[in-house]
């Protein structure tokens, strides 16, 4: 079977960390081009833009890794060209321009993948498998880390549309939304908003299902010291599930079952050229709709403002 | 064929200006029980509770006029216990459980209506009708009203998921949702929110779509004098469309091609029926995704504090 012909948009920090050395790793798929304002990759064609990129070489599929401000009409352009699409989370600045890529893809026939790569953390699928079938009465969210540490300098994750402390939760909450065998729902939240930034430092959230599920997330961007990416479960038979360190460790009734290295975006295009094999697409738009469902019916409260330079404060 | 025996929930204001009068003027449907806590309606079994309706009336429908924040508790008991339901707008305080309602009608067989009454107002199927197949290149939506006069001393509007002005923008939504011929969305938009409220009390949005249309909407709730309810269209063979009333009048290049006194409600409830009959649902979410993408990806700007009393400011 031939390979498909990637195309990357968008050489930052991700596309370099986690995209191109999986991408080199994955049999099925190669690199053949770039387009980005900044920078290429070793070996292969490098454009300023998607239009150039499109128009100068020869491509199956094409991987956006741009921020999700810019990401519709960039997926847009791709699926009318007929390429198949990988979208970076979120997949895109609202539901409604997501709503309207899968209708484009659904009409030339391409995939469209919308990654959540906390989903292909090495414990999502086992915790899935344990929890299915299974009733959670209780669950927690904790998910506290140091903002100046992932995002120095980033002003804009604080912008209308960066998200704020939700840039991280949305992980939290697309694993939950795999894991838990029924959807649940927002039903009330605090947003912690610094009085100087648009977007939430801190968030408190309560969501339940139709079986009066108690889920709680306590997103957190202050956090000191060791960083927390933690969710717990309690079923109606007694057991108990502890995913930790975002996926990667998972405790079931006190017994580690999974401990593993990151391969996150491994499995990541392994499923992409999976799906285009299999001409199909895979789009959940959950983890970012419950991120609206927050900014909607959540509580807004001011706190202290934001400075990136502590001393600034 | 029998008429639906239909049980309505939350006897207040709209339930008495329109659906209790639509209901009785509408065939094949008939009001045959309430539940609410303050009031009933002549010559019908009178219940204090959704759940003591259900135990003391045979019932075929229920419709749901309750505040949106406890909407999808009943909703779910209605339909579990097998009855088909409407629901006044909005849908639901979060996009998440009305997924989860239409997961529920669809294992239960019966229908689900989710109601947006702007949409039947009269001007808007000619509109629609007149809009399909063309291109819209520049939209503009004003909706411009006084608090005061429509919300007198209602605090929870303020309150988070009360929508504040967007509850009714979101009429204007759920026309231009309806209308226009390609889904739109959200690329940027300001709110502005009172410093003594949750809630925004005026918003300006601006919206795009695949083939670059210009939509503005402009949302006052601070307007004197004449209240604005106006979507207007330009189109790319030269057309112009100016809906206005809220949709019961309507202007097509210069011609007064509908005008008409409101039947709404009763046009809701012959849908209803119809649906019923059909065995069919209707539930198009896409007026509250508009209003979640707006609080999500918007920018919040403080405005002076709203107060209900004038003269206490």
């Amino acid at each position: 079977m031939t390979s498909i012909r990637l195309g990357l948009v968008g050489v930052g920090k991700i596309a370099r960390d986690q995209h191109l050395p999986s991408i080199a790793a994955t049999a099925g798929i190669e690199l053949v081009a770039t387009a980005s304002r900044s920078a290429g990759a070793d070996g292969v064609a490098s454009y300023r833009s998607l239009g150039e990129m499109l128009a100068g070489t020869e491509l199956d599929a094409v991987a956006l890794c741009t921020p999700p401000q810019v990401r519709h009409g960039m997926a847009l352009e791709a699926l009318e060209a007929g390429k198949h699409v990988l979208l970076e989370k979120p997949p895109g600045a609202t539901l409604s321009e997501i709503d309207d890529l899968v209708a484009a893809s659904g009409k030339t026939g391409v995939t469209l993948f919308a990654t959540w790569h906390s989903r292909f953390s090495a414990a999502t699928e086992p915790a899935r498998r344990w929890l299915e079938g299974r009733t959670v009465e209780r669950a927690e969210i904790v998910w506290k880390e140091d903002v100046r540490r992932w995002h120095p300098g980033q002003d804009w994750i604080w912008e209308p549309g960066g998200l704020g402390v939700f840039d991280p939760g949305i992980n939290a909450l697309s694993i939950a939304t795999r894991i838990l065998p029924e959807p649940f729902f927002l039903t009330g939240g605090e947003l912690d908003t610094p009085e100087n930034r648009q977007a939430p430092i801190a968030a408190r959230l309560a969501f339940t299902d139709r079986n009066g599920l108690d889920l709680t997330a306590d997103f957190d961007w202050r956090q000191k010291g060791p960083q927390t990416w933690d969710i717990t479960a309690e079923t109606s038979d007694g057991g108990r599930l502890h995913l930790s360190e975002g996926g990667k460790r998972l405790v079931i009734d006190g017994e580690t079952v999974v401990t593993s290295e990151d391969a996150e975006y491994r499995d990541i295009y392994e499923h992409f050229v999976r799906l285009v094999r299999e001409h199909r697409s895979d789009v959940d738009v959950s983890p970012l709709r419950h991120v609206a469902d927050a900014f909607m019916l959540g509580r807004r409260c001011r706190t202290e403002p934001f400075h990136d330079d502590e001393n600034a404060a």
